[in-house]
C-alpha cells in the first residue's frame, strides 16, 4: 500500500470519457467546462486549478477552479488550435484562506488573536519564500504587516490581516509537495468548426450531366456548384468515384445479373482501371478531380470523399494480396454476406489475416493519398464492419498529418457499436434521425445526444434521406414531410445533409411496399434530374440553410431544449446562444396531412425574457412576426403552407415599434 | 498510438468503482454480478468470461458471461473466503458459433452449404489443436463429423454440425492471441458477515455499576452481557477505556472547567497512566478487558473498541513526540477547534507533520495492539479529521493480518467526504439516517443508498440515538418515536445500533432547546441506569432484533423497495431475499400522535404472489394476520400501540388454512 500525504481529493471529473481511454471532442474557439468533486478531511479551505495546454507544448496555462456547492468545482478552457488539447487539476490546501476565515469568525466571537496574527505572519512569510520578483515582495509587505509590534496594535494588524486578494496571493504559493495532483492528462480533440457546424450535400457524380444518358463526369460536377452553393450547403459528398468491378456487376434496381449497359455500384470498388487510389475513367481524371475540389472551396464547399474498404472481385488487391482476403476451402475468394444474404460484388478485406499491419498501412495509405489530393472530409463507408482499433489508429495516424481532417461514420448498427466508433475517432456520425419520426421517439433520441455524457464524444449529423433510406414517411407523406424532416434535420442537428436531387424533388417512389430502397436507384444506374422544377424545394432549403448560418445558436448540439405543447403532433424546441445573448425556438407539426394547433409552453426567465413584458417572435420562415407575453402561446400550422416555425425570439425595449434584437 | 489486433471490446464494466481505483464490498459467501458492454464489429457472435480469484491464489475461475440484450452482458460469482477477491473479463469472436448460426441460417434459406461444411470442419480442427485430452478427442471428431466424404452426405453432415454444446466446446480453445482482455483486475473486499448484519449496543463502560455512585468496571459490565445478549445484540461498542486526561478536563455537562471529583470525557484520551494502549485504572486491568472480550465472545457478542486518534493535553506522547503536534509561536500546543469553538481538552495530531510516516506507524501499531488483544471491530472517532490516504493505508495494513477486522466510520459530515472514507477502505458507516424523518426524505436517502452505485462500496449503521445525538424528534416524541425509530433503523439498514440504556429507556431530556445533547451526558458524567424499569423497551427490542435473526431479507441492504401509501405519514416499504424465496413488508406511522391509516399498493408479481389468489401477511411484531387479496390492502396504525408492521408474506396454497411460508 502506497502511502501518500495528500490530503486534497480529486475525483468523479467530468468530462472524462471511460475514465480518460478517449478524448472528448470539440471545435476551435470552444469552451471546455471542467467539473471535478474536490474535497479534504477537517474543514480547511482548498485552492484549485485547471491546467491546459495544446498536446504539442509543454508550457501549461492554468485558471482557478470555483466551488459550486457540495464539493464540487468548476472551471472553464478555451481551445484555440485545431489538433489536441490537454487538460488535467491539481488543488491544494489554501492554509493561508482558512487561517483569514477562521480569524474572522475568532474576531466576530471576541477572542483574543494576538497568537493567531504570529501564526498568519509565519504562514506569508513561508508562501513569500516560494514566490518571486512582486509577489515575494507584496508577501513579505504583507506579512510584516500582519505582525502586532513595532507600533502595530493589534486591531491594526487584524484589518491587515483579513484582506482577501493577498490572502489568494499567499495560497498560490503553497508547499508544492503536498498538492495534489490529478494523475491523469485528459485529452481534447479540437477540430475545425465545420466538425460542428455543416450542410453536407450528397449527389452522383455520374449523374451530374444535364444530357440524359450521357454519364456524368467532375466537370459536370462542377457546374452544380453554383447551385450547391446558392442552396447554402458546404460539404459536397460524393459516393466512390473510382473504377468499378464487372465481375458479379449487379444490375438496375440490384439486379443480380447487370445488362451491358449497366454501370454497377460504385461501392462493388476496383476493377483493371485501378482500386481505390484511381479514378473511374468515365468521371474525368485525377487532376480534374483535383481541380473540382479546388473549385468547389473556392465557393466556401469542402468536398467529402467516399470510404468504403472493401473490394470488387476484380480489384488489383485481390490478385495481388491475396492474404488480405479469406479464402474458402474450395479456393475461392469469400465473398461479402450477411446469411442468408449475399453481396457477390463485394469482397471484405479480412481483418483477422496475419498480414494485418500490410494491410492496415495500406488502407492508411489510401486516405493519406487523397488528402494529399486536397481533400480533408472523409464519410466512412461500414464503417462498424471493422476493427474499432483499426478505425482509432487509422484517424490519429492521419490527423498526425491532417489535424483538421474530418471522418463521418456511416454506421447504422447498434447504439453502443455507434457510440465506440465515435470515441476511437470518428469526427461526426450518422444517427437513428431517419426512423425517429414521433415526438417522444424525437425528445428520448435528442436528449441521449445532446443532454447525456455522448455530447462530449458523438457529433450527430442528420440526414432524412441517403441513397439507401428512403423512410415510409418520405414514401407516403408527400412535400409536407420532405419539408418538416428537412426542418427538423437542419434545426435539431447543427450538421445535417440530404441526398439530392431526389430529396429536393420529392422523390419518393421505392422498389416495393415495406422497402427503403429507391426505384430505379442511382446505386446501380445513371439517372437525369431536372432540378429546376418549379415544384422543388430548392428555395426552401436555402432559407433555412441562410437560416442556420445567420443563427449561430443553430450552430451547436448541446444548446437543445424541448418544451412543452399540449399537442402530441406538434414538437417545440430551443436552442440558446453559449453567451445566452439570443434564442430561436422551432415549432414543427408532425402531422403531413393536417393542421395542428397548440399552446407552447416557454422558460421565459432561462431565456432573459420577462414573463410581465411582451417580447416579439419573428418567424423567419415566413417573415411574420408575433407579439407575445406571458409564458404560453399559440401556434397554428397548416403542413401544406409550412409545416414549422423557426422563430427568433426578441425583447421588447420600449414600444412597439422598438425592439432589441435579442439575438 | 499502439496497434491493437483484438476485435472485442469490453467496456462500462459495473461494479468498477472510480476506474478499478476502489474495492467494492461484499461478505463471505454473497455473490458479486458483474455486467458490461462486451460487442465487436460486423455481425460475429461472441464468448465472454467472468474470471475471478482469491487474491493470494493465482488460479483464476471462469464463469459464462450471458447476453442480455443491447450489448449488454453479465456474470456472477460467489465470493467464499474473508480477504480480498480479484475480478476481471475476457472475450473473443465466437467463430464456431458465427459459423454455427449463418450455417442455419443457409440451409433455412436452402441455399448450397458443402464448401460451408469444409469450413466449420476446418475451424472445428484448428480448435481441437488447441484443446487438449478428451475435449482434443470431441472436437477431432466432431471435425471429421461434419466434413462432407468418407461415406457422410452433406445432409447428414450438416444435422451434426449445428450441435449447440459442440459448438460452445470449439469457441473454448479460440486463438488466444486475437482474445481480448479486459486490462483491469478489479477488487472485492471480502469481510465476514457481521460487517454487513449487525446489531450494535452502545454502553459507558463507567456507568455500568448497579450501585448509584460507584465507577463501573469491565466486570460490571460482563455482567450487563446476558441483558445485551438477550435484547439480540451482537455488537457491544465500548466508548475510549483509556486514561482521561485531567488537564482542561470538562465537568458535567460540557463545563469549561471540571470539579474535583469529575470523570471527564473519555475521548480526551491519555494521562501520567498512560495512552492508547493503556486501560483506564478505575475500569480494570488489560486482562480483565480481555477476559469481557471473551465472554462477550462466548455470547455471540464482538466487542467494538473505540478508535480515537487525538490527545488529551497531558496524553504521553505530547511529551515524547512534540513534533506529531502543531505549535503555536507562543511555544504552546494548539488544541483542537473549530472556529469560534475551542476544545482545550484534546490535542490533534498534526498530519502535515514532516515526521508523518513515524505517526502513521504509531497509530497503526494501537490498532494492532488491540487486535492483538482479540478486539476485530473499531468504531472510528471522526475519521473524516485525518487524511483519507492515512486510512486507506492504516485499514489495509491491519487487515493484512486481520482480514477480519471491522472499522465503522463515525463521519457526521459532507457527503462525498463520506463515501470517500467508504472508498478508501471503511467497513461500515454512520448515516444521516439521525436527521431523516419525513417519508420523503427517509425515500431518497435509502434511495441513495441501496440502489445506486453507492451501495457497493458504502456500508450504513443506522442510529436513532448517539452519546452525541439526541434528536429533536426523539426530545419531543415520546416512546412511539423510540419504537418507530428502532423499527426503522432495524428494517431499513441490515445493520443499526442504539445507545442504550437511554434510548430504551427513551431518555428525551436535553441540555437546552434546539441542542441535540444529552442533559447529564454519559460523556462527562457516571450515570446509573435502571435497566429493569417495567416502561423500558427491553421486549420491544428483543423481538424487533429477533424478527431480524429469523428474516433473512432484513440481513441486506441492497434488497430495499419502497411502496406507494395514499398516506404521508405512512412509509411502506419491502426486503426480498436474495433468492426471491421470501419477502418482508414493513409499514411505519411517523406520527407519533396521531392513528394514521392508508392504502398500501404492492407489486404483487414482483414478489412472486399472484394478483388473483389470496395471500396472508403475518405481522410478527403484533401476531396479527391478515388474509389479502389483489394490490391495495388496507392499514392502521396506532402509535400509542405500535407505530409499525413488520410482516411476513405468505402465498395461500389451498386452504384458508393451509399457507405456504412464503419465507
Amino acid at each position: 500500500m502506497t502511502r501518500s500525504r495528500h490530503r486534497v481529493v480529486i475525483e468523479n471529473v467530468y468530462p472524462e470519457i471511460d475514465g480518460g481511454r478517449f478524448p472528448v471532442k470539440r471545435t476551435v474557439g470552444q469552451s471546455v467546462e471542467v467539473k471535478a468533486d474536490i474535497h479534504t478531511d477537517g474543514h480547511d479551505m482548498i485552492a484549485a486549478f485547471l491546467m491546459y495546454r495544446e498536446e504539442g507544448s509543454s508550457a501549461w496555462s492554468e485558471t482557478p477552479m470555483i466551488p459550486k456547492g457540495n464539493d464540487r468545482w468548476a472551471g472553464t478552457f478555451r481551445v484555440t488550435a485545431v489538433g489536441r488539447a490537454v487538460y488535467t487539476l491539481h488543488a491544494w490546501i489554501a492554509r493561508f484562506l482558512t487561517w483569514q476565515r477562521d480569524l474572522g469568525k475568532k474576531m466576530e466571537a471576541g477572542q483574543e488573536i494576538s497568537v493567531d496574527l504570529l501564526v498568519g505572519a509565519l504562514l506569508a512569510e513561508d508562501a513569500s519564500k516560494r514566490a518571486k520578483g512582486p509577489d515575494r515582495r507584496k508577501l513579505l509587505a504583507f506579512a510584516r504587516s500582519i505582525r502586532p509590534g513595532e507600533g502595530r496594535t493589534v486591531p491594526e494588524c487584524a484589518t491587515a490581516a483579513v484582506d482577501e486578494a493577498l490572502g489568494e496571493l499567499a495560497d498560490r504559493y503553497p508547499d508544492r509537495s503536498l498538492a495534489t495532483g490529478y494523475g491523469r492528462e485528459l485529452q481534447v480533440v479540437v477540430d475545425p468548426q465545420r466538425a460542428r457546424f455543416s450542410a453536407w450535400y450528397e449527389l452522383f457524380p455520374r449523374s451530374a450531366s444535364r444530357e440524359p444518358g450521357r454519364h456524368g463526369t467532375f466537370k459536370d460536377v462542377a457546374e452544380r456548384l453554383p447551385q450547391v452553393a446558392s442552396m447554402g450547403f458546404d460539404v459536397l459528398y460524393l459516393p466512390p468515384i473510382h473504377p468499378i468491378g464487372r465481375t458479379n456487376r449487379k444490375g438496375r434496381n440490384n439486379a443480380t445479373v447487370a445488362g451491358r449497359d449497366d454501370v454497377g455500384s460504385p461501392w462493388a470498388i476496383g476493377a483493371a482501371e485501378g482500386g481505390h487510389k484511381s479514378v473511374h475513367p468515365q468521371l474525368g481524371t485525377l487532376e480534374e478531380f483535383e481541380e473540382l475540389v479546388r473549385s468547389a472551396r473556392d465557393r466556401g464547399i469542402e468536398t467529402a470523399m467516399d470510404i468504403a474498404f472493401q473490394c470488387a472481385p476484380d480489384h488489383p488487391y485481390v490478385k495481388e494480396h491475396p492474404e488480405w482476403f479469406r479464402m474458402r476451402p474450395d479456393g475461392t475468394v469469400q465473398y461479402a454476406e450477411n446469411p442468408p444474404k449475399k453481396y457477390e460484388d463485394i469482397i471484405p478485406f479480412d481483418f483477422d489475416t496475419p498480414h494485418w499491419l500490410e494491410l492496415w498501412e495500406e488502407l492508411k495509405s489510401i486516405v493519406l493519398f487523397w488528402a494529399g489530393r486536397g481533400v480533408r472530409i472523409f464519410r466512412v463507408d461500414n464503417p462498424h464492419t471493422k476493427p474499432f482499433a483499426f478505425w482509432e489508429w487509422l484517424i490519429a495516424e492521419v490527423k498526425r498529418e491532417h489535424p483538421d481532417a474530418i471522418f463521418l461514420a456511416e454506421a447504422f448498427t447498434r447504439p453502443k457499436v455507434m457510440y465506440r466508433l465515435a470515441k476511437a475517432g470518428f469526427t461526426q456520425s450518422y444517427t437513428y434521425f431517419s426512423w425517429r419520426n414521433t415526438k417522444p421517439e424525437l425528445e428520448a433520441y435528442f436528449r441521449e445526444l445532446t443532454q447525456t455524457e455522448v455530447r462530449e464524444f458523438f457529433r450527430p449529423n442528420l440526414w432524412p434521406n441517403t441513397p439507401d433510406i428512403l423512410t415510409e414517411q418520405l414514401q407516403y407523406g408527400g412535400r409536407p414531410v420532405f419539408m418538416a424532416r428537412l426542418v427538423l434535420a437542419a434545426t435539431l442537428g447543427a450538421s445535417y445533409g440530404i441526398y439530392g436531387p431526389p430529396f429536393e424533388l420529392c422523390e419518393h417512389a421505392a422498389t416495393a411496399p415495406g422497402k427503403e430502397e429507391y426505384l430505379d436507384s442511382e446505386k446501380y444506374q445513371i439517372r437525369t434530374w431536372d432540378t429546376d422544377r418549379p415544384d422543388s424545394l430548392r428555395e426552401f432549403i436555402s432559407l433555412v440553410n441562410r437560416i442556420r448560418r445567420e443563427s449561430p445558436p443553430l450552430q451547436a448540439d448541446d444548446n437543445l431544449r424541448f418544451h412543452e405543447v399540449d399537442n402530441d403532433q406538434l414538437i417545440a424546441y430551443s436552442k440558446a446562444a453559449e453567451d445566452r445573448s439570443g434564442t430561436i425556438l422551432v415549432v414543427v407539426n408532425l402531422d403531413p396531412r393536417h393542421t395542428q394547433s397548440g399552446w407552447v409552453e416557454l422558460p421565459l426567465g432561462e431565456f432573459g425574457l420577462d414573463p410581465a413584458a411582451p417580447f416579439q417572435g419573428h418567424d423567419l420562415l415566413s417573415g411574420a412576426r408575433f407579439l407575445w407575453q406571458g409564458r404560453r402561446f399559440y401556434v397554428e400550422l397548416d403542413p401544406f403552407v409550412v409545416p414549422a416555425h423557426i422563430i427568433r425570439l426578441r425583447r421588447r425595449v420600449r414600444t412597439e415599434k422598438d425592439f432589441d434584437y435579442f439575438m
